[in-house]
């Protein structure tokens, strides 16, 4: 189905979600109030590596005002490593392992009784030398994870995965020129504006209640009842609207706590996380340092590839993964040895920040790319689509179906910012990314009105207008008004499962089981009306919102089966859950950027930026733009000015958004966006997938374009005035 | 299938609901509260009928913290008659109709500003005369609703009802006895503790969000639509716990004026009502005048009876229909003449009460049939006996299916309370009651956990212990712990439409939905397992919780399947919407009252009640048991002490529990119950309804137990003292 075919997806239907986000209508994780509820506060570690000696709460548990307190101990039913490593990532037990990982906690009439209490706790702590950079840890001279085994000895290499194809030294043996380069990029924060909150609420006999902002209250659910001991069925999830997210909230930080503290106390808690909170201790983006060899003939034909990447994963987690699977993925490369490593270091749990891995594994590809395509003097499009991947092409990201890449490197060559010559001080470089798409678990619920209006339910959390997108694809298949179909984010009591909004999967899976929720809906209406005309469905065909008796002409409209569909067999209603399969519709993202650099002051200007990227079918398109912009924004703020400062102590310095400074629209120019669709063949609509793409070219693409400008590889993020002033006075 | 072969049905596990709202965790109407929210108040009339002349909202507009004002002007878009009274019985337009009839309302920042708006608020009346009494109105001299005619002429009539068979003059002379009475009862109040409360959340773009304690969220959500011009789908309403509703929150009271302020402040809005706006503007149950008259042969064979009913509306609705179906239900009778009224008075809209207008026709039926068996010397369980329906008994109910009233009356009969004798100053009557049990359209969802714990999703507000109810018979099919099994009450955007949790209609249609679902789950679940074993569907039983290959004897429990289905198919639920046939399983009741009458004061005490009851399968049995003493305590206390007492202006002279006199614990004794299961062959459990059947004999057991006491027929409740000890002096 080509996307002519289609009446409503591919338009720009105002997005409700929108409307209620700007007025102010919305109600985020900390607007859920309950009556008798009690504040709830955590007392975080100054250490950033200590072993807990011991915690006294006896003062403040005869504070008057507090209900309830509580340590890791009660969390010790969970031992160390696997499901136990979630419990000692909300609340310390045996050692606090970054600088505001919580020990203890409170729940109190008041945040101010709760702050009175949590300075009566005392706190014995026998302090330990913390590891904050990759190579300190990747020594294993202090270990984070007594538990974490590497060739049978403690370690602190938490991961590692290597892919290879062909033969890496014959490859770089063919090479007429041969690149190698070391790139590092900091700990980032995601940038989301919204502090984690949440409101608990234990029944001791029945479900108990659990609001919060998450990208996924159904594994929210699943985590917090593996916690607290629980039944699935016993706890319900009730997903806030998100104040942003970008991976940031796939976790479980202090819903569990809440809930304890509110099992203790007997009644509904609420916690709320400050800003120095979500930067000290929510889980931020990796750090990373990566080396790249790149080398190819002077045709431009790329023989061999190889890359070692490490990356912090905090105390847990991490996007290795992710970066071995996106280096290099845009080029078909005969020879190919990748190794990643993930490490343990006294920060938070790693958490995905968009596109995870992949931005700083593109950085050091593409950086090397771009310094190779110079040595061979060629045009940097021409080169990328000499060695572009493309339908059948096997790499190590498997063989692909009908993808985009080269449409995109075309979209690019053509627009007329490529074309557009560079000005004094200013340098230019083109960025390929690959996002391969989640899939995962999705279901959705399609409840017709006596009306003929229709409502979807899905499990799916909504980070980007995804609501919107999902009526629409409804509204598609029914053939009504795009107006005529709410879309609700619904409860994990009230919906089938949905995984979390991450990985861009959510239009793509749960977008499919709207679509067989819809036709399953669509087949029912179908019946009804044969059966009213006494013939069999198959004489019933489904042409714009109606029923069509194919021997009489005669139509039911929606509205007209619906309004009488109580007396033809009661409401009229479907259902679909599925496990899409993932890898279905990757996407490439190609971005241009011009950068101007003051040579004076290593102030770095983006003057003009232009987004390619393959979408798939764009159901929505302002969404997808808005996409495309917003991860192009986030990549450059990444580039250019974002980075963790930690003190000697393992402690942040610049724990809010004055000192870690994000960009303003005012620092940008507009990202001219170009929608590439080719539509995923695997898909009813074609979707592939859209928000992680385009925040994984900008990193490389920045650096490139400031690299070129001055004429010196910046291999390190931020580019930021005193990194490039330095590179410039040394180049002299 | 027979009771002996359930594992879980007719069990008592504890109810989760009832826990939560004994331990104060429940979350009621005003429980609800959103950031910005105001505070919505109504103005209400002083006049029980007037016209109105003008209202002038300024001044109160003008007030600081005053952030909306409405009138029914705001609802001018509907016309008078049909959907039109809706809004003119929330709010008055041209007329105000009863004292407190709300004619204005505002929002504020604050309860005290709404309430010095309020003030502020002039209205101009023309005072028309009230029209109080169902006497009064029949003579048509003052009208209310000037577009209501009967004859082509205004008329208070708003419905007439008759049934027949038979020659009723025949039949009558074919009696040797003949009893002709006529029964009066007061304006009653339904006896809830929860005043209705809502909080609406209008949402111009998107989807707009009501809260509210109701018996049917999907009805109401129908109801504010209408008056609010909205599509279905535009509307989202949550149900609250309901504290106590008894037909009373079948009603959309405050909750469109309150979404109208949010509409105009854009701002949420709750709005409560107090216990006296409750009992002066919250529609009652309905006064009535019965006239009976019955005719039988000295061997106790009923030849004829005939009723005249008459039923107070208020200013719409009224239980006249329930009165008619009700009276002389349990009797085959060849000759019958039925006929009945609604009337409008100048009092709220009448609504339902338990078994709307049942009790008051019992009353008069079976205090006539009482009055005859004493006459004719039989022993009152014989003469019904000898006249009881039953299978096959054609009567103005239709054709009776297998019932169980003949059951209930030999389970009387044998109970040791009947075989008690009285004391001094003791009597004792026997009444039986029938219902017809609703139907009407129901859903259900079902989602099973990766755990293998289940989720019950309904559109049916659970009053009554519901929840548990449809978990267990979910348990039942599924072959798991009802422990495993949640049951919650979905809002409506998440579940199939379901109808008023009204007229003793959920368990046995939305227990048939629930049955459905779980069916088709439990095929799922072994399609799951078959395609496991590479064997087909048909191959594999389900026995205890567990598919079994019938040729090999594996067996995959529920846990096992759903552990895995993410990746055989994805995760596993079912829906099952329909609209269930009315009259599938009529329920009877049979009570045996003793009330003791202090011959000095007229005081009466009930000395011993027994409430036998068909209930069908018994689902939850403590809950049964507690709906039929819950019933018999209702009928009881209406019998006994309750009443609106009016002033000549229209005005309620006792609104608040202090004055309106609701049985307490101590006033009673404990109600003995004998559950009688006759399976209702049309549903897969056997499910009849249990919660109306318990009110209906009580009325005419307690009068007739003091008129047997005191040798004098009581004609009017309540029994209160005076009126007993009138009728003793009458006596002389």
């Amino acid at each position: 189905m080509s996307k002519t075919e289609y009446n409503i997806i591919g338009q720009r239907p105002a997005r409700p979600d929108a409307i209620e986000k700007v007025t102010g209508q919305a109600n985020f994780g900390a607007d859920f109030t309950l009556p008798r509820m009690l504040h709830g506060k955590a007392l975080r570690s100054d250490y950033a590596h200590a072993r807990i000696i011991s915690i006294d709460t006896s003062a403040a548990e005869k504070i008057d005002g507090v209900k309830a307190v509580v340590t890791g101990r009660d969390f010790e039913h969970m031992t160390p490593g696997g499901a136990g490593d979630l419990t000692r990532d909300n609340l310390a037990i045996e050692k606090v392992l970054y600088h505001g990982h919580a020990v203890a906690a409170v729940a109190a009439i008041s945040q101010a009784i709760a702050e009175q209490a949590l300075s009566a706790i005392k706190v014995e702590y026998e302090e330990l030398p913390p590891v904050m950079t990759l190579d300190e840890a990747m020594q294993d001279a202090v270990i984070l994870h007594e538990h974490n085994l590497k060739d049978g000895k403690p370690s602190n290499i938490r991961s590692y995965e290597q892919r290879s194809a062909g033969n890496i030294e014959q490859g770089l043996a063919q090479a007429d020129e041969i690149v190698e380069l070391e790139f590092t990029t900091p700990t980032v924060h995601q940038g989301y504006i919204e502090p984690p909150a949440c409101l608990a609420n234990y029944n001791d006999k029945g479900q108990s209640s659990l609001w919060s902002t998450t990208q996924g209250h159904f594994p929210l659910r699943d985590s917090v009842a593996q916690m607290m001991q629980m039944e699935q069925s016993e706890l319900r999830v009730i997903p806030a609207e998100v104040g942003g997210a970008f991976g940031g909230k796939i976790a479980t930080y202090q819903e569990a706590i809440a809930m304890l503290l509110s099992k203790k106390s007997g009644r509904p808690v609420q916690m709320r996380m400050t800003r120095e909170d979500v930067f000290r201790t929510a889980g931020p983006g990796a750090g990373s340092k990566i080396r790249v060899k790149v080398g190819a003939k002077k045709d431009g034909t790329l023989t061999a590839v190889s890359a070692w990447l490490a990356y912090e994963c905090g105390i847990g987690g991490g996007p290795m993964a992710g970066g071995v699977r996106a280096i290099f993925a845009p080029y078909d490369i005969p020879n190919v040895f990748v190794e990643g490593y993930g490490v343990y270091v006294n920060k938070p749990k790693v958490r995905a920040y968009r596109g995870p891995g992949a931005p700083q594994a593109v950085l050091a590809a593409e950086g090397a790319i771009d310094e190779l395509v110079q040595k061979l003097g060629m045009d940097p499009i021409e080169f990328r689509l000499k060695n572009a991947v493309r339908e059948g092409t096997e790499s190590h990201n498997g063989i692909f179906r009908k993808i985009g890449l080269v449409e995109c490197l075309e979209a690019a060559q053509q627009s007329e910012h490529y074309k557009t010559p560079l000005k004094a001080n200013q340098g230019r470089a083109v960025s390929a990314g690959f996002w391969h798409n989640g899939a995962g678990v999705s279901s959705a619920s399609l409840h017709m009105y006596s009306d003929g209006t229709a409502e979807l339910a899905t499990g799916s959390v909504d980070l980007s207008g995804t609501r919107i997108a999902l009526a629409m694809m409804t509204a598609e298949e029914l053939g009504i008004p795009v107006s005529q179909v709410s879309s609700i984010v619904a409860d994990t009591s009230s919906v089938g499962f949905g995984g979390n909004s991450a990985g861009s999967r959510t239009i793509n899976a749960t977008g499919q089981a709207a679509v067989e929720a819809s036709r399953d809906v669509v087949e029912q209406m179908k019946q009804r009306a044969a059966s009213g005309w006494n013939v069999v469905s198959d004489q019933v065909a489904w042409e714009d919102g109606a029923a069509v008796n194919q021997a009489t002409g005669e139509r039911l409209t929606v509205a007209e089966i619906c309004r009488t569909a109580d007396g033809t067999g009661g409401p009229i209603g479907g259902r679909y859950s599925h496990s899409a399969v993932a890898g279905l519709g990757p996407s490439f993202a190609v971005h241009i950027c011009d950068a101007e650099v003051d040579p004076d002051t290593g102030k770095v200007s983006i003057v003009r930026y232009t987004a390619v990227q393959d979408a798939g079918t764009a159901i929505h398109r302002d969404a997808v733009e808005g996409q495309m912009q917003g991860g192009a924004v986030q990549g450059i703020g990444w580039a250019m000015n974002e980075e963790f400062v930690y003190n000697d102590r393992g402690a942040i310095e610049n724990p809010g958004f004055l000192d870690y400074r994000v960009p303003l629209a005012s620092d940008l120019p507009m990202i001219e966006t170009i929608v590439v669709e080719v539509p995923n063949e695997l898909h009813p609509h074609g979707v592939r997938g859209v928000g992680e793409a385009p925040i994984i070219p900008p990193l490389a693409a920045v650096a490139g374009a400031v690299s070129n400008a001055i004429g010196v590889r910046i291999t390190e993020t931020p580019c930021s005035p005193p990194k490039v002033l330095a590179a410039i006075q040394q180049k002299g």
